[in-house]
């Protein structure tokens, strides 16, 4: 049996009717079911029969070779997997994840009109299993591409950690060009499938002024528009919902009309051609994101100083507080050189630790506000201030360096 | 100098003006500045002048005995601490943060035309300093108060971790009337002070059929209605907005208009008299709650795990995904009898470990699925679960216990 084929499964008394997928695990089975799921199931506990042929994927991809348009603009698509990777593939009736240039357009033959594509597989693997040494080769990807003619970068990511991967590559890199992350949240034998329409937007957005690191994903449940999002301040707020993707604590950087291709910005933004390329990719891994929790213990501090970890950013409640027992651990960390940043699990807001006793106790005992950044930015921001300096670390976490904390937030977002 | 005095104080050439405030801590001085905002200094590095006294708080206390209204239903109210008790202190022009009825009354006479009133003060602290122990005791007074002939009770409580108590007394107590936690995000010298509305209509929802646990906080920005919250379906969402409180994956359980003071209901819910009181205030508090981020590893878990943790609850990216390797700790925590529970740092949405690869082997591993609960629901949950059983915490947790989770999740939440 060759993957696309049509088959029919059973283990243990249960049968599954679905189109033989690629597995990562060589003892593996993947079938991707009418309802648009994968399962993978133990080869050696299963009976695997036939049904039908599937197209022969192979052919399928040399049918359509991608003629250069001049006049185009050249982007490149760099992959990482997740369902984006998948559901192209479905529609193109290839079940391969692995895609090339030539299948995700015969996929969408709108991309064509947009622009010429190159393509590379980074990787092929589930977003949460994203690490920060993969950020940085990805970042260092994106710069050769960039340095070889591209005129805008486009990321298919999956969307777990879409938000972590696009923090880390804002604060990464400088760039001259469009860098922008696109993923799908619904595999497209669903009706309700977002990767075309977010390929399109991605692909306008990546030939487009704005020189940014940027998520580019549905704006709302219809098929309207999709929403530009800055790397630093976007977060996925849904588990499956299509407009998932949020800016949080700032309005979008702009919009990408689906039907008529217009782009509306919102924003200020860094345009085309300002800055020259700059790649800073090091990031100092040991560090945590600490969630406080009414009672937890302050002993989780002292573990990762005596792990030896660099950094700490504690989501605390409200304004950005921790227990009063918790201060102790915080005042260690300042005399041992660990920075600890404070955000809030509330996501929306800003710290303000000069309000009550606890926040005010914090700061003395050198706990660094951080402003309005979300949680999750603040831990790969630390990562790459502790990395690149240059400088004491407090004042840059409070220092804007790449659209990722505000003086102020506005107050109707 | 007393309370309520007006102040100067000068610390390293900075000088502040406002009102003397309780201090928590004997070697601190708290001042309310104009901006509503209290800040304390250490007693021993400033310098402080009188410039107007303040009012007799105790003789304002005294001025208005509170009389009992026939026909009104009696309502208790329990205090904890936070910025509503503050707040309403700085309406009556007492500035101490321990209120008696009479000082609530003075300060909101609408409250008189709604009920009866009795007062106690549980706690005085800063609702970060929450723990599970206090979960307990509260819950006792709580059925103390019920006990006692209260027809409906008012928790008032700093609104940094309520969601967490909100849960835990949803959890502990069975109640026949309703018992309702509500705060204030801004104290009371701020124009938009909240403090008045989400007292008032506390106090109608006190008085109401709704018997369940619930919040009562700002629906909007504006001063319209009041939103009732499900005690395990709610989260604060910003750090400093009125309309902070939201509840996920569900909607509100209803409104209160706040000229009217009529009572909407969107949800069904547990009528007065329908079930007997009961408490299970019994906890496990050591119980952890692990935010998975890229990369970060896994030797958290087996942290917790040899410090005898009982119980772990994990924050994961996604439909409920940690990386591959994170898979060995969920094992080793299930041969070792504590079980792991997934959750989403999406917040909203339902779990689903069955669609990508990851996800099955952590179900495989023993982890079991927090459907569409707040991480932080779960957490409490589990503290309960394991105290209190009865039977098997697996199948429990899945299982609906006070409404904090459901087999489907609206789509239009």
């Amino acid at each position: 049996m060759d993957l696309g084929d049509r088959v029919l499964v059973e283990r243990n008394g249960i049968s599954y009717e679905g189109v033989l997928m690629p597995s990562l695990r060589a003892d593996h089975v993947v079938i991707k079911l009418k309802n648009g799921y994968n399962i993978g199931l133990r080869a050696k506990e299963i009976d695997i029969k036939l049904i039908e042929k599937g197209q022969d994927i192979k052919s399928k991809q040399l049918d359509r070779p991608l003629k250069e348009k001049p006049g185009l603009p050249t982007v490149s698509i760099l992959s990482t997997g997740g369902t984006i990777a998948s559901k192209v593939d479905y529609r193109t009736g290839a079940v391969t994840s692995q895609f090339s240039a030539s299948e995700i357009i015969s996929a969408i033959p709108e991309l064509e009109e947009i622009a010429n594509y190159r393509a590379r597989v980074i990787y092929q693997i589930l977003s949460e299993n994203m690490r920060s040494e993969y950020w940085s080769a990805l970042a260092r990807a994106v710069a050769e591409e960039i340095q070889s003619g591209a005129e805008g970068v486009i990321i298919t990511h999956g969307t777990d950690t879409m938000m972590y991967t696009a923090a880390a590559l804002s604060f990464m890199l400088k760039t001259p060009v469009p860098v922008v992350l696109v993923g799908s949240q619904r595999s497209s034998d669903r009706p309700s499938s977002d990767a075309s329409m977010n390929a399109i937007c991605a692909a306008t957005v990546a030939t487009s002024d704005i020189a940014e690191v940027c998520v580019v994903m549905h704006g709302t449940t219809n098929d309207d528009y999709c929403a530009i999002h800055r790397g630093t301040r976007v977060r996925k707020m849904h588990t499956s919902r299509r407009d998932a993707f949020q800016t949080i604590n700032q309005h979008p950087l702009g919009r990408v009309d689906y039907l008529s291709r217009k782009i509306e910005t919102i924003l200020s933004y860094r345009r085309r051609g300002e800055v020259e390329l700059e790649l800073k990719e090091r990031l100092e891994p040991r560090c945590a994101l600490v969630k406080y929790t009414p009672g937890s213990s302050p002993e989780i501090i002292h573990y990762y100083i005596d792990k030896a970890y660099r950094g700490i950013v504690l989501e605390g409640t409200g304004l950005g507080h921790v227990a009063s027992d918790w201060i102790e651990g915080i005042a260690r960390a300042k005399q041992e050189n660990i920075p600890v940043v404070v955000t809030s699990q509330c996501l929306r807001g800003r710290i303000c630790d000069r309000v009550y006793d606890t926040g005010r106790d914090m700061l003395q005992a050198g706990a660094i506000e951080g402003g309005d950044m979300l949680p999750e930015v603040a831990l790969v921001k630390l990562m790459w201030v502790l990395a690149n300096g240059p400088g004491e670390v407090g004042p840059l976490m409070k220092t804007p360096l790449a659209g990722e904390i505000a003086l102020s937030t506005p107050i109707t977002v």
